[in-house]
């Protein structure tokens, strides 16, 4: 049994009350490890009690039994990330908890910081020896220790690939685990799913018979309290560097030869490098410059549109827009697939609506496809119906939060759910390529700005 | 306006206050003509208060006025069809009520007889002039005159050639209607919509993507005291003969030039002049051979189920499989259209369930689609769902009565949704190639016997 010790470095984030706290809780539940611990590292000095005290109310049905067992695992250090030299006085805490529960040191760190931090924490555990680059080969039986990056992991290509570099230097790629949730989230392996298990989709999908592809991600939030983050941050870097175009390329990459890992990457990473952006939209909700922790006269942009072309064979010629933004009119993540138009055999002027597939990702899952039907009382009039398979993922289906399946993945060592430095490179690239400028204000609850493309 | 005379020949017959009578009904509500006249023949002397009385229930939240409206313009005549001396009486009797009415002799005749009877009737009307050839040519004001043959038309090839000789001695083909009820069906029109409507199908729309086809009409009742005429019949020349090949060539036709009459019809006897029979399994259910009606020891089947080929480019090797029965489970009309298994990505073994597309007829109308999804809590897993649009087809949508649709069809003079005297010869020349033999018995309420193929 692996018996780690989850290091959460940014302890004192949003993140670990919503997310990781829950995603520990279930992993207790369900009796995933023998033993393990869990310390929070964070600037501001906190307890182990006032971070479960703000994370009670994500968890459901909570069991004392197993409450208590997270309450007694949980252990908090006060850090500076930016001071290199408290890195080992941290060290020796760890290593002292571990001890005193009996644990082998197998330490996963997860980088929960404002991403800025990410350089100083990463040479900070490395160069302290907290963190140690895995051995090789066969008489290699240390402990592992495996560090999961956040997104955005950079702000632009160069940043990235400064990051990645001062990674390399002190870590093994096999250590390194980049998150993007969408990854996590189960309806994405479901895509997969949908493509090459459904044999009647293999025929449609490609420019042949595909018309459009939109991939939308619309929030009716908006930045909650996270101003300081956001500012530097933005919709292109928040959601599309990363969760849009990983949806895009899971909707276009080729069959990999395997469903695992390194060859559904390679996949990506060759669609990847094929997207050109044609076109953009951006746009800030009215207010943003007014919230806390937001510049006054910022650009940042809290909507984007994305016009991108696939330069491939099977997709040149097909339109794929991205769209995401805050304060939307409703929270929906739907990719529409549009099939071409029927040749005219019904009416004249041909008014056919196309087909489309919707592939329903929050806040329900599923598929539709808009089909045509005759009209009831006529013989050849159309009307527009739709094949639907879609369930709220709340309404009792136990689909396991993504974060429990992402911890689940690095302790097992599996990295087919994160994101490999190629992709993050050639994601970047085409981000660094959409033009920015003054975003267009629109209204909260709206659709977002007028589109130009 | 057509201000038709309708003249039911064989008016005593459940068709008759099941069907006909509340069509005439619908369309005297619906006021489709200025004025009309309904008479009924029959060997028995019947009153239209009788008819009448039995056909009530069939109607559903009854119009007075419009009940007395069509009580006033309905008569009966008293008739051996069999006496061809009789047919000039009858004649006269028809032209008095016509000139009492004043209507200009527009004649629908419903051939509503036991089908032996049709040479008869046939004969008959021509013979004493009640029906006349249509003229030609520009000049021609005639009231017309047509002839509407229930099914079966014959009862082989040999037959249905003779029973057509007859006719085409008396009368044009364009004063023939022959009958067959699935396509005055509205979701038949249905078919050709969902195939020539809908993008996303026509690339699967052939053997590289159909592994089968199943066609099923199962009813869960029985013979229903038609044993006279089931007797004579059986499963093959009730059901498949007529709707189950009607609705195997809408599934596999080419795309007609125009969505009208004869080019329809041209493409679906090419089909049927493509077909070969590879395999059947006659049933007939316990207790059949004792129903009022019933010769002992009968072999008339009540359930059949064949296989057959289609060998055009676009359908050779696939199966498909025709099958229909009574005092089944269940009533249902579907048409099952089972896409070819995916390629193996996920498991080794791979049990992957096929894409089925179903096309619901009876008693539910729609489609739907099987798909493969994502197990819920795993990362490959499958678990079979099932996008759907299905509705009720009593559930409140207006969907016209088939009759009421034919009668207006005939009365409008479009032979679009009747059946071309080749359809029924490819059809006979298929079904004489069925090997009879005596039946598997099958108990009722259940699936029919052992299938061989």
């Amino acid at each position: 049994m692996a018996n780690p010790t989850f290091i959460i470095c940014g302890v004192t984030g949003d993140l670990t009350r919503r997310k990781l706290i829950p995603a520990f809780y279930h992993l207790l539940q369900k009796n995933k490890f023998e033993k393990c611990a869990f310390i929070g590292i964070s600037r501001s000095k906190v307890s182990p009690a006032e971070i479960f005290e703000s994370s009670h109310q994500f968890i459901h049905d909570i069991d004392a039994d197993v409450w208590d067992k997270l309450s007694n695992s949980f252990f908090c250090i006060s850090h500076d990330f930016t001071d290199h030299d408290g890195y080992t006085s941290v060290g020796e805490k760890i290593t002292a908890i571990e001890k005193k529960l009996g644990l082998p040191g197998n330490r996963l760190f997860y980088l929960a910081t404002l991403p800025e931090l990410f350089n100083d924490v990463t040479h900070g555990l490395a160069s302290s020896g907290i963190a140690k680059r895995s051995c090789k080969g066969d008489g290699c039986k240390e402990p592992w220790h495996r560090l999961v990056y956040e997104k955005p992991f950079g702000h632009n290509l160069k940043s990235a690939r400064a990051l990645n570099k001062k990674i390399a230097e002190a870590f093994d790629e096999s250590q390194i685990f980049r998150i993007d949730h969408y990854l996590g989230k189960e309806h994405v392996g479901n895509i997969l799913m949908l493509r090459f298990a459904n044999r009647f989709l293999q025929p449609l999908w490609n420019k042949d018979s595909v018309r459009s592809v939109k991939i939308s991600m619309n929030e009716a939030i908006g930045i909650e309290g996270r101003g300081e983050f956001y500012d530097k941050t933005g919709a292109l870097k928040d959601i599309v560097q990363n969760h849009l175009l990983q949806l895009l390329t899971l909707i276009t990459m080729d069959a990999p030869k395997k469903l695992r890992g390194e060859c559904i990457r390679d996949e990506k990473v060759k669609i990847l490098k094929n997207i050109k952006v044609e076109d953009s939209t951006l746009g800030q909700y009215d207010g943003y410059a007014d919230e806390p922790g937001v510049e006054k006269g910022s650009t940042t942009e809290t909507f984007a549109a994305i016009k991108l072309g696939v330069n491939t064979p099977q997709w040149k010629g097909v339109p794929f827009m991205l769209g995401t933004g805050k304060h939307l009119e409703a929270k929906e993540t739907v990719i529409n697939i549009e099939f071409k138009k029927p040749d005219c055999l019904f009416t004249e002027d041909c008014p056919i609506p196309s087909n489309t597939l919707r592939i329903f990702i929050e806040p329900n899952e599923g598929f539709s496809m808009a089909i045509n039907a005759q009209a009831p009382g006529t013989q050849y009039d159309i009307t527009p119906a739709e094949m639907r398979f879609v369930h709220n993922s709340a309404a009792g289906i136990n689909t396991p939060e993504s974060y429990e399946t992402l911890l689940n993945e690095v302790v097992g060592g599996d990295q087919s759910i994160f994101v490999r430095f190629d992709e993050v490179e050639e994601a970047w690239k085409i981000i660094d390529n959409v033009s920015k400028g003054h975003p267009k204000l629109y209204k909260k609850g709206t659709t977002g700005p007028s589109i130009d493309f």
